[in-house]
């Protein structure tokens, strides 16, 4: 059993405090980081997958993968011959700032760029723990309905990027993208979208650029 | 914030006792109840609208739904015409046995032949917390990928029944419905597996009739 309802500032503190370590910890070491948040089989690891090959030549990179029990999606992230630290959770929800802060102390931080940790597949409870990241990022799959961010609205709120993934699947599935598209600016309106595939690599580099332009004012903010 | 981590024996005894009151409230009025459960956008809402419809000649139906924070699902299974009561959770993940303590208080027992049961979208969480229901149900969307039985293998060994939906895109998504049934089976042996499509309708009725199997079975054990 992993959950009680309503806990108190006590918990929400101390991920604070510990996310704020965190981001100090990172920024002192010049390593941009991004927060991968979905649903599960939203497409998160066949993001990263995708992505990272186009990446490596501008970026030395490490991921932090965050699984209730296996290590497929690390194994899957690992065959691209990056620095992958697997977190399982052990039936855990979401990933908090602390296990984060552990998993840093894995990484030599100098000799990292960019470090983008995928979340556990949930839509809800990942939303609520700051992580110390410079960003946070969400995916949303077409199929599972244009009506999640109003019924979702803190992982849209807290997003900087929603990514609608399986876009090669509108014809297919009853998905508004214009309806999607206001409801998450209702909620977030300085919230950046990217329509993309995963399976056909449509709209990727939207992602790699997005990355790019966030690192770049990074450093030169 | 509506997490702790590891809380101890306390929660877990405290929704057990619950669930095991809600079990016998529900039998003692003749009550079958299924608790329905699934990630985000599987699908759950649209098989009750369209299986509903297919049901209520042989029973009287009411109809729980868990929504953290908007009333969209209720609206549309309210729109059948039968009693539903909406749990709002206020950001809570799943629902627990103590709402639907509360929520049974709401309705005329014996008026009601079949309750089900909409949890929160969360393949996580919900598999946890009883309810006191005769079975559990969960729905995988097969957008969501095979790999979901070893990554998520609590919700499926607490279910009694397997949905796979959206079969209907089965050729446009790389998924091994035979790797996800073996999966499914390795983690629970007794599961039941349903392929269908709630966009075409087709086996749907393999659903009504799970159902209708279960209820001659309660009534005649």
């Amino acid at each position: 059993m992993m959950h009680q309802i309503n806990v108190g500032e006590d918990l929400r503190d101390r991920n604070r405090e510990i996310a704020a370590e965190n981001r100090e910890m990172l920024r002192s070491h010049g390593v941009f980081s991004l927060n991968i948040m979905s649903a599960p089989g939203a497409g998160k690891t066949s993001l990263l997958v995708k992505s990272i090959p186009m990446l490596t030549d501008k970026y030395r990179i490490a991921v932090i993968e965050g699984d209730l029990q296996t290590t497929r999606d690390a194994e899957r992230v690992g065959a691209l011959g990056i620095k992958v630290h697997q977190i399982q959770t052990g039936g855990v929800c979401h990933l908090d700032a602390s296990m984060i802060h552990s998993a840093l102390h894995q990484f030599d931080l100098d000799s990292i760029d960019l470090l983008l940790i995928e979340n556990v597949g949930n839509l809800v409870c990942p939303a609520e723990f700051d992580l110390g990241v410079d960003a946070r990022v969400m995916l949303l799959s077409i199929t599972e309905g244009d009506d999640k961010p109003k019924k979702y609205p803190l992982m849209f709120s807290e997003s900087r990027l929603l990514i609608l993934n399986k876009i090669d699947l509108l014809e297919m599935v009853d998905f508004d993208l214009g309806k999607a598209r206001q409801e998450a600016a209702d909620i977030n309106p300085a919230i950046d979208i990217i329509e993309l595939s995963c399976r056909t690599g449509n709209g990727i580099e939207a992602w790699t650029d997005w990355i790019e332009n966030l690192i770049s004012e990074s450093r030169n903010g």
